[in-house]
């Protein structure tokens, strides 16, 4: 298997970063994903472009080298990623291998956590602080997607790729980076998308369809939520709130909550930006903030969690005794 | 001067496309702006990214070369875009030489139209249809950025990019691609922000900056526009509609309006999104559109143009009477 090596190499080559110990790791994954049959990839709950990108792109590419291989996923795939399936057969056959992608943690499978959790094999995926347990684990938290990872070991394996393949990828790719916006993009980033291009993928469609195209009820949705905007700590903080009846009333899915979170922080001067969300029994607070403000920290307070740019915590006081907690423990940051 | 061709040869092949007709086109250019000094570079009116990220890089990159030069623009420059300029010193001299930077047509100088038109040496542009009369002209209407070509340029000529230089570009090209957006992207277009990139371009900030920070008064205007939402053609068409007394009551700026003549096309199942702007005498329509409709032959109906998926036209009738004769063109072509 010294081709899977050099195709690995080469891979890497194209891409920046062909360093012996990361070529060993991804040549380890191609070789073990080589030897398996009837596998199952299975993509996170509430799936995104990256997750579903990458199970599509790598059961096309198993499959194109005559092995059988589905993609499972506990919860229904929104809509517009029907592109990734297109044209696919449906497989009969008993999964004896399993896979995961862009799984950070084996709760994260959802419903069918139980069922899966103890029999992974392959774990591909770019988050920090992993936790599945799998004998052939790539975790690998510089890649912007994990479609990069996949995107490198499709190659190790010696996979032709495909407009189809490609256009999972690439959909992958724009999905967890913002189209090239985040801070997360590499030069390995638009290289690979470079790569991607070459086989004819409609990458501006794609992007219209997962980045700037948005349902009726999502824009109403907005509309609702911006009437509720208010400014605190001299226009610092921004909060928008989202409540159970405006869900109800616009008929909006989860996902159209998407994109909601971001406003506040986008406003000019708002250091930290806050979407009150109502749940059952209470409010889930998604936080984010500029570098003046560690998010995380100030969910931390709250017995939630996440990143310095981006985290989330949960209320169960009445909407004003939860605003003015939060826009407390924010004065008291920015002060 | 070989070397010039050498430079322009190597920095063409690093993004693709070394023809030696196009070689020879920047070699051109490059040779023409070594041999000035005391250049002004101009941008067009109403400036964006592009026009200003070629003219600071290629104003530093000629002022690298021990050359004078500086940078105007008929219209005041939005503070976004600061940090192009920031350190620059102020250079008092005799403007000798003029060079045009993704302009497309003198009149776009704006109100230093008459005072430059019959002045300009070098253009350097990516429009279609550009008209602009010089001795030396290098429009390629690939590029997705003029920028691109700055970057061509600024290579043959042999200058030392810097993260300044860098920074300029980058803008530039986010600016115009919507980040990597549009179906205006090249491979080519990765690859130079791959050498950008070298230099340590905050690419995440300044894409911030340009893309996704707005501001309280275009937050606001968006959420009153947004207010006015209309449905025709069973849902294929959408009309928003921004009146004088909204800009006057939020205070928003003219460039404030950017990004709201998107929204009703991004909305799922709409061919046709119509903006509606009041004007002093009536009404500025920005029309975007799906392959369904073409925009360039609807607004043409009404004595306006551009292109096929953004168009637009004027109308002096009343509010009802020009949404009446849209929606029925609209419905024409939809039928």
């Amino acid at each position: 298997m010294a081709t899977v090596k050099k195709r690995a190499k080469a891979a890497l080559e194209l891409c920046g970063g062909a360093d012996k110990d990361y070529t060993d790791q991804i040549v380890k994954v191609a070789k073990a994903l080589l030897k398996m049959n009837n596998v199952l990839i299975l993509s996170h709950r509430s799936p995104d472009g990256d997750t579903l990108g990458c199970a599509y792109a790598l059961c096309r590419g198993m499959r194109s080298l005559g092995k059988k291989a589905a993609v499972k996923c506990a919860d229904e795939i929104p809509g517009k990623y029907s592109f990734m399936y297109e044209g696919m057969e449906q497989q009969t056959f008993e999964p004896e291998h399993f896979v995961t992608v862009d799984i950070a943690g084996a709760h994260l499978l959802g419903s069918i956590a139980d069922e899966y959790e103890k029999k992974i094999d392959v774990c591909i995926d770019h988050h920090f602080r992993n936790s599945i347990e799998a004998p052939v684990k790539l975790v690998d938290t510089d890649a912007s997607a994990t479609a990069e990872l996949i995107w490198l070991i499709l190659n190790a394996m010696g996979v032709k790729m495909d407009k189809e393949m490609a256009s999972c990828l690439f959909a992958a790719i724009s999905t967890d980076t913002g189209c090239f916006k985040y801070s997360n993009v590499k030069p390995r980033t638009h290289l690979i998308a470079v790569e991607l291009m070459k086989y004819g993928v409609d990458c501006a469609g794609i992007n219209f369809k997962l980045i700037d195209e948005v349902s009726q009820a999502q824009l109403e949705l907005k509309k609702q939520a911006l009437s509720t905007l208010e400014y605190f700590c001299n226009n610092q903080c921004a909060i928008v709130t989202v409540t159970s009846e405006m869900i109800q009333q616009t008929g909006a899915s989860p996902e159209d909550l998407d994109g909601i979170s971001n406003i506040p922080r986008s406003i000019s001067g708002v250091e930290c930006g806050i979407t009150m969300r109502q749940i059952n029994d209470g409010w889930k607070i998604s936080v984010r903030s500029s570098e003046k403000v560690n998010a995380s920290d100030l969910c931390g307070k709250f017995g939630g969690g996440g990143h310095k740019a981006a985290a989330g915590c949960k209320f169960s006081e009445s909407y004003e005794e939860t605003k003015k907690q939060l826009v407390d423990a924010v004065s008291e940051i920015l002060k």
